[in-house]
């Protein structure tokens, strides 16, 4: 009998966390140990019986995890640690940058080719699943139009915009898709929409004592790159209210794919999320394609994939037979 | 440079017809010729200029063609010509019999596996995509529910149903999914849903001369195994209403999984299809699945292959690096 996959998870925050919890609903994997920056003894995980260790001491682990789960950021974190622990493991990674991916692929792939692991890089749903139903979208119905929606859902970096608003002391920022562009993507119109066509965005702000709700009102709406482009709205609320209310981190999207076939055939194809928490889903997503790494490495399929590489039976625990049986 | 992926189409009706439809929307395939049970002179083609040949040979041709489509019927024509034709050419089929498909893939693994051909069967929406996303459902919220919900859309099996019924003369059957049903699924309710729950079942029927409505509308609805266990509307038309309204083949549906992470996180995952043609889409779906299976030919791959064994970057006409820059 096989052994369970053995998971360690490297950088402990709200991702790391998610991936805690999603390993405790499979069947076939188990928790090694957490490595962390910090000082172990102050980590507090889900469940306290999960060894924590110094990340400077990763190298004792490398007979001992199958697969590790990078669940640092994309800006600083990843950059580093992609290249380095691929050298010593199979790994996993949610890397998001969007446009340095081929650069972040090409390091990767050197390091894990050369120590001949397996590591899959920019796993979850954006990057991640909604990337392949944009490749599923464009293969099938080549001519026609792809559209990326996103939300209803809360923005950390744009949240983190307005944290940065001076007399701004907590904010959250929700973007929302706009239902009548919807509406006429699923009717096949294939329209030609523009940045403030498609999406809304609506803050909650808390402000400092003696802030001017009027001047940062007009801050936030002219921010260029996060807000000007945008039909914004700005709420001022109370940091009791933002914390009752504003809490959670939901988040969700629609990729639609509006295409015709034959002489005016219309087809339309659409994926949808509609998540309560955004770290504990991309954790789900990043623990299926664990299972997939581990059994590429198995294969002899070496260095850098992305989830277009990966054939979907890998994800489950069950077997091709199963799966044939079960549900083809 | 590579030539064009030369398909060929084993069988030409809707489906057939959809191929040769479908491969016009492509930069990379070309079609080589339709084989037919009937007289070649016979067929007629959307484009004049594809030849027709008759299916006895067929074997002429295992140099000339990279794939053959299988266009047949899943009850009497793929179990003979899948086993068959897999010994000879690079196959894809849509063989849809839902609980055959253990032992139509051993049988069609055999024949592909000895000749060193890949054969990839079962290829569509149903199965297809849709499995693929009860697959994806599962892997990802293990602690979950799947739903399938089928239509609005046309049944083929209940139309023909309707039409074995003494005294109609022409009749079409809508498959309808109950909104009730997929509002409970999609807010996280995870109920349990009985057939009667999930779909209705709308029915238009041309009378013969001299026939009782209200007795065939009685049989309709009492019918084993198509109709009495479905809330059955039936409503009697004129020939020329029938042709005027009904003559199209739309379908769609939603795979649906709602699930649970961390304590108490809902989450739910769907995917959808809207289709204005069902063969059309379905012969898109097995064009961009037949560019997969010549590229695992080319690696080496043999065998039967499913939807589940293949990794999706093989759909596309692009290059890895191509996905991975504009889709990832």
């Amino acid at each position: 009998m096989n052994h369970k996959i053995r998971i360690g998870i490297a950088g402990y925050g709200n991702l790391g966390r998610g991936v805690e919890l999603a390993l405790a609903k499979t069947i076939d994997m188990e928790l090694i140990g957490v490595f962390t920056r910090r000082d172990p003894a102050k980590l507090q995980l889900v469940d306290a019986r999960v060894p924590v260790h110094h990340i400077d001491n990763i190298t004792d682990f490398t007979d001992a995890i199958d697969v590790l789960i990078l669940c640092g950021g994309s800006k600083s974190d990843l950059p580093v640690q992609g290249p380095q622990l691929s050298a010593l493991f199979n790994t996993v990674d949610s890397f998001d940058t969007h446009a340095k991916i081929p650069d972040y692929f090409a390091a990767v792939d050197a390091s894990a080719s050369k120590s001949r692991h397996t590591a899959l890089i920019s796993i979850g749903w954006d990057p991640g699943l909604f990337s392949l139903n944009r490749l599923f979208g464009e293969a099938i119905l080549p001519d026609g139009d792809s559209y990326t929606f996103w939300g209803k859902g809360l923005s950390q970096g744009h949240s983190d915009a307005l944290r940065r608003v001076s007399g701004v002391q907590a904010a959250v920022q929700y973007t929302i898709p706009a239902q009548q562009a919807m509406d006429r993507v699923r009717n096949g119109e294939r329209p030609s929409l523009g940045t403030r066509e498609k999406h809304t965005r609506e803050c909650y702000v808390v402000l400092k004592q003696g802030a001017d709700a009027a001047v940062i009102e007009h801050e936030i709406k002219t921010m260029p790159d996060y807000f000007v482009d945008y039909d914004t709205t700005v709420n001022f609320i109370s940091l009791e209210e933002l914390q009752r209310e504003h809490a959670a981190m939901p988040h969700g999207g629609h990729v639609i794919r509006s295409g015709t076939t034959g002489s005016n055939t219309r087809q339309t194809v659409e994926f949808s999320l509609k998540l309560d928490s955004n770290p504990e889903f991309t954790a789900s997503v990043i623990i299926a394609y664990a299972r997939a790494t581990h059994r590429l490495q198995q294969q002899g399929q070496h260095g850098a994939k992305t989830i277009f590489d990966i054939p979907p039976g890998l994800l489950s625990p069950k077997t091709p037979a199963e799966l044939r049986k079960e549900l083809l």
